[in-house]
Order: C-alpha cells, then sequence, then structure tokens
C-alpha cells in the first residue's frame, strides 16, 4: 500500500513535468492552426470570387511539386512520418515539414483542389512538437510520447474536438489495438490547443441532427432504427475500403508512369479542371464545407434534407485524384463530405431521418478509413451530443471492421487483424 | 485490392453467425439482469418495511457464505474468474455462478449489507455466455469473444449504459492496453441485453446534470473549470486506490484470522450492524440509491445541493467492510455513492457546481477502482449527456493514472504501467 502511495506521487510529479513541456506546445500548435484555418477561409473567399484561379491549379501542384522536390524530400511521408516516427523514433520529425504543409494545403484550396484539413494539422503538431521535444532534448520514449500530443494537439484543434483528438493520437498508430501510455499528455495537448485556436477567436461549423434533439443522456434504443444504422455502417466502411485502396491504387500508378514528382500535380490539376468542366460544377472543389453557389451539395448542405444519391462518388473522384497526384491537404473534411453525402442517400432510401444518417457518414467513413472508430465516435458525440450515440457507435464500428487493413494511413501497423 | 473485398464479405459473414449466438444470449443475460434488479428493488423495500431485517444479517451472511463453501468453491473467484478465463480459457465459467450470484446478493441486499450490482450481473453475464459457448461447441478462440460478450451484456443491462458495457468488456482485461478483437460481439451484446432488460419493464435512475444542461454538443471550455476538475480527478484516484487497497488488506487480513470461510460474512454482518448502532444511521446500507427516511444521503440525493463532508469515506467503510468478509454484489454502486458523494464534498470546497462534482465522481471513482478510463467516460456521456464530455474526460483519465495498478480485479492484467 506505501508503494502505491509512492506511484501516486511520483504520477502527479510526472503529470506536472509533462504540463510544462505540453501546454506551450500545444498553445503553439493551437495558434498556427488558427492561421491555418483562418488562411483556409480567406483562400476559399478568394477562389469563389476569382474563378478562373481554378485553371491556375497545374501551376499551383508544380509550385508545390517543386517545393517538395528541392525542400521536402524528408517530409513527402507526412503523417505517415509521423506514425513511424512515434513507432521508431528515429532523429524525430523536421521541423520544416510545418511550412511546408501549411503553405502548400493553402496552394491547394486556393486553386480548387479537392482535400482537407486534418493531414495538415497532424503534421503541424508532429512537427513543432518534435520541434519542442529536441529542444528539451527528450529521450526516446519521452519523444514518442510528445509526438502523440502533437497530433492530439492539431487534431483537437482543426475540428475544435479536443477528446476526439486525444483518442485519436492513440488509436491511429495500431489496428485493432490501443495503449494509454500517452493518456494526460494527449488529453491536456488537445483541450490546449483546442482552447488556443478558438482564443483566436475561430469558429469551427456547427452540424446539428435535430431529430429527437433535446434530451440530455443517450436516447432510448429503437431496433429497427439501429438495424439500418448497421447495413449503413457497413457500407460506410466499403465506401472507406475504396477511397484508402483507390488512393493507393491510383498513387502507386501514378508515381510509375511519371516519375518526376512535380510533374504529377500537374497532370492531377488537368484531371480536376477537366472532370470540373465535364460535369458543369464546382462542388466538388475545396473543403465540401462552403459553396458560392447556393444549392450546391455541402458538408452542412447534407443535414437539411435529401439532396442527390451521387455527390459522395464524385467527391471521391475528386479527392484521390487531387491527392495521390501530390496535392497537399487532409483526407479528413472530403470523407466528412463522401460520408455525409452517402448517409444523406442511405437515409432516403432505407427511410431513415436524414439528418442523423448524414451525421453517422460524416463520422463512420473516416472512422473506416483510418481504422478509429472509437476516436471517431467520440468525436460524434462531441459534435452531435449523446442522443445518438448508440447508433454512432454502431456505424463506426462495423465501418471500421469493414474497411479492410490497409486505411489511408500505410504506417498503421497491424496489432490485432480484423475477423 | 480483390483481397480486401474477400476480406470484407469474409467479416460480413462472421457477424452474422456471431449475432445468431449473440443475439439470444444477450437477450436471456437482459431478462436475467432485469429479474436481478427487480428483485433488488423488491428486498430494499422489504428491508425498509422491516428494519429489523438487519439484525439478521450475520445469518444471512452464514447462509452465503455455506452455500459458496458447499456448492461454490469453484466459482469464489468471481469476477475474476471470468477474466481470467478470457486471459487463458480452461473449461469455461460453470454455469452454477448465475443462481449463487444472484441470491447472494439478493440476500445481502435483504439484510442491509452495502454491496452493488455490477459484480453480480458481470457473473451472471459470464456464466449464462459461458454456456451458451460450451452448447455451441465454440473454440477457444471464440470462448474468449463470448465470455467478454457476456460481461458486456450483464454491464450494459444492470446499468441501463450499452456503449459503456461493450467498452468496458474490452477495457477491463488489461491496465493501458485495450484490443479490438470482440468489438462488434460486444456492441451488440452490451445493446440487446440493455434493451431486452428494458423492455421487461425495468427503469433505471435518472441521474442529472443541470448546470450548463441544454447544448448539444460539448459546452465550452472553461480552463478554471478543467483545473478543478483535474485536482478533483486526481483525489477520485486517489481515493479509488484507498478503496482497492483496503478491499486487498482487510479481504487477506480477515482469511488469515478467520480461515473457515462461512464464519467470515458472519463477523462482518455484526460489524455492519455495530457501525451502524455507533453511528445511528441506515444510510450506507445496500445500494445507497434509494432511502427510507427523507434527507438521508443517496446517490441521487448528492446532485441536488450541498449534504455533508464524509458520507463517501462512511460508505467506503462499511463497503469494505461488507465485501470483503465474503457477502455478494458488486463494487460499482458503492464507488458510484463514495465518488458522488467526495464530488459533491469537493464541489462546496472548490466552489464549483455540485450536480457536475458529483457526475465526475460519480464516474471518477469508478474509472480509477476497475482502471477502465474510457469506459467510464462513455459511460458518463450515456447517463449526463454530452455537455460535460471534456471535464468527465479530465477526471476519469485523471483517476485513472493515479489510482495505482491493484485495482478492484485483481486478475487484470498489466499490459502498459502507468507512469
Amino acid at each position: 500500500m506505501r508503494a502505491a502511495f509512492d506511484d501516486l506521487f511520483a504520477i502527479v510529479r510526472s503529470i506536472l513535468r509533462w504540463a510544462i513541456l505540453i501546454v506551450p506546445m500545444a498553445a503553439l500548435v493551437g495558434s498556427v492552426c488558427a492561421a491555418f484555418l483562418w488562411s483556409l477561409d480567406a483562400v476559399t473567399k478568394i477562389r469563389f470570387d476569382h474563378p478562373w484561379l481554378l485553371f491556375l491549379l497545374p501551376v499551383g501542384g508544380a509550385v508545390i511539386g517543386l517545393a517538395y522536390h528541392w525542400l521536402g524530400k524528408s517530409v513527402e511521408g507526412g503523417n505517415n512520418l509521423i506514425v513511424e516516427q512515434i513507432h521508431d523514433p528515429d532523429g524525430g520529425v523536421p521541423l520544416r515539414m510545418a511550412p511546408l504543409i501549411f503553405v502548400g494545403t493553402v496552394a491547394t484550396h486556393l486553386f480548387g483542389g479537392s482535400a482537407g484539413r486534418e493531414g495538415t494539422a497532424v503534421q503541424l503538431g508532429g512537427s513543432l512538437a518534435s520541434a519542442v521535444g529536441k529542444l528539451a532534448r527528450l529521450d526516446e520514449d519521452a519523444l514518442r510520447v510528445i509526438l502523440m500530443a502533437g497530433i492530439a494537439a492539431g487534431f483537437g484543434a482543426v475540428f475544435g474536438t479536443p477528446l476526439a483528438g486525444a483518442v485519436f493520437a492513440l488509436e491511429v498508430l495500431a489496428i485493432g489495438r490501443m495503449e494509454y501510455a500517452a493518456l494526460i499528455p494527449c488529453l491536456a495537448a488537445g483541450i490546449v490547443a483546442d482552447w488556443t485556436c478558438q482564443r483566436w477567436g475561430i469558429h469551427h461549423t456547427v452540424y446539428r441532427i435535430g431529430w429527437m434533439a433535446g434530451s440530455e443522456g443517450a436516447g432510448p434504443l429503437d431496433p429497427l432504427l439501429l438495424g439500418k444504422a448497421a447495413v449503413a455502417g457497413v457500407l460506410f466502411g466499403l465506401v472507406a475500403l475504396i477511397f484508402a485502396e483507390a488512393n493507393h491504387a491510383l498513387g502507386g500508378w501514378i508515381k510509375r508512369v511519371i516519375p518526376y514528382g512535380p510533374a504529377r500535380p500537374v497532370v492531377g490539376g488537368l484531371a480536376v479542371i477537366a472532370l470540373t468542366s465535364l460535369l458543369g460544377t464546382r462542388a466538388y472543389l475545396g473543403l465540401g464545407v462552403w459553396t458560392a453557389i447556393p444549392g450546391d451539395p455541402t458538408i452542412p448542405g447534407f443535414f437539411t434534407g435529401p439532396i442527390d444519391h451521387w455527390s459522395w462518388a464524385l467527391k471521391l473522384v475528386f479527392t484521390v485524384i487531387t491527392l495521390s497526384t501530390g496535392f497537399k491537404g487532409g483526407e479528413v473534411t472530403p470523407l466528412f463530405f463522401i460520408g455525409a453525402g452517402l448517409g444523406n442517400a442511405l437515409a432516403g432510401v432505407m427511410g431513415a431521418p436524414v439528418d442523423l444518417f448524414a451525421g453517422l457518414g460524416f463520422i463512420a467513413v473516416f472512422a473506416g478509413a483510418a481504422n478509429t472508430p472509437l476516436a471517431c465516435t467520440i468525436m460524434g458525440l462531441e459534435l452531435f451530443g449523446a442522443t445518438h450515440m448508440v447508433p454512432i457507435a454502431v456505424a463506426c464500428f462495423l465501418a471500421y471492421v469493414c474497411s479492410g487493413h490497409n486505411g489511408i494511413y500505410l504506417s498503421q501497423r497491424i496489432a490485432v487483424p480484423k475477423r
């Protein structure tokens, strides 16, 4: 019993020692994420005001490609590099990752590439955390912890979901297993980064599920609705599988066909322009959160009523082309679009509440693609409240088991295979 | 890519095959839990109407002790036996565990022992699941899965928290690591058992945090409040540590002093009677959810306003005496009482909202004692809604890291030490 109390004092000391490193690191990551979100907003408005910018997408792609070719070879791995450094620390993550991914993502969005934010935020978090860790001369174990905290900070700040950020950082490292070694540093980092980002005046988009709204705890169980959520969950997992496999397949193929890196985003940019002209819509460019043209599908729009049956598939095509040819940004906001769009379509087919199923797709396709069912369930609760927590978990868990073993992060290890 | 789709079909087939076993098993567990909860309610009312029953507590203890001595040697391990059988399947869990723990717990509550429900529900779930697994001639791996699903079913049904039940079953096996092998069977078992239990007309106590109620997603972050929740979380962990260590210490000591098993609860019963007379209150007998005497501390009462500063400590003493001398029941509802009482007291000292801090203690002392921070966080969301999810996670995670490595389940393995 005495030993247990000695342990307790050691742990409280360790928490306080970590706080000295984590709080400033997370405040820095939260501030950079605020600048990043502000920039995304600004360049998207510029793109809406100057539609001709799309035709410069191949030029923007060339610039991004050349920047990574000349300056960024060591950080091309992106999120995968951070996950690898957590598994086998080997020099940490270069600090140059931060400016390169920041500018690369903002440029991608200025010219209308279809990409997201989370990859960028995680890379900002990981590289800044690594720099702080090197400054503090941390050993390998501690470096691992601060890198995970960096992921939590970036993710928590960029989506305004601190708890999901913390669990994501623990869960993303391996498929089928989560370890708690960095529990408190990750939670603290997610909270501090989110709080800092909001103090800079950043407001996150509110997605509202109005159906059954009002109850405080979890709502009553409805077997029929849960059955529909389960079927939808399997389909969300299938689409996550298609997204990840298509990214890997197209990315591998284009690397073989066009060995010179900076040329690939030029071709990708031309393909996005061609598709946009062919379809006659700009709805699938950029984040998909805002639109210049009322009536175009957007993520918040999928929560308001029936939209269409194919938007999710088109967004998938635009995003796979954008990301696999070397543009920068994350996969997650496009996955939110794909999921919410698919959920919206399935709600019509299945006779289910549109806003609930848009919400289920929003988080479950991401859960399947990233192999992070618990982080996505928690994200669903942070965004939509607890009323629908059981259908949310059903959709996320089923999407996870049905999405195969090659998620969007190939450096994720397989600890416990799905079966 | 083809292989990925073959995997998907194999997984969907596996889900459907598991459903055939899990749904009836969980419906059975949910029904037995309904009968158990109904019985607890009934015997507590009888005890309130006939206060002299307390004086038969030593007799009741003797009967329980003799029943386990003659019939129950193989199931005395209780929850620990189930956890051991999941780690190393070796013949499964004997079915006789179910009637023994059912009757033993109901008898404990009829005569006024201070005990809970979750241990009983988990043992009902584990033994019934093991019986179903043997009937279906499952192999070792599958037996492991159905045992975990049995835990999820019992826990989900008894507290009306299906998702917490599922995560608890995954999380309780080891400290510091959670594996996802049985994710879907556990989720399905928790949902079906909870639904079945409610269909039998069982209503769970509603605990309401009124402070800041009304927002749908997570509420805004308040650094001062989170700081108070963090300090409280450390104290909740410390009390969890004291509770678990006291149980182990007193349990071990009394086994040395009174080697004959059936005599131990007789002594424990006499001690409870003596303490009750000495203190002149019956508030610390039974579950602590209801009271015959208005004004006595109860768990729901801790959510309504300032109560006192010592109830939590007295309940701890009563419960440790009851359980370590061989009465039956769980630790968790007393831990809810201890936590909510301590949270209530801390709210007064710290100048924090009473209902919120009662809620934080309710789940966080349990998180620390059982080493299940995520399950308890999720339970908090199922019971109290998402508004306070960040302080809930802060309290549960800190209680977890501060509660040492000897929780209430000694067969829990240490996968990743706390540090």
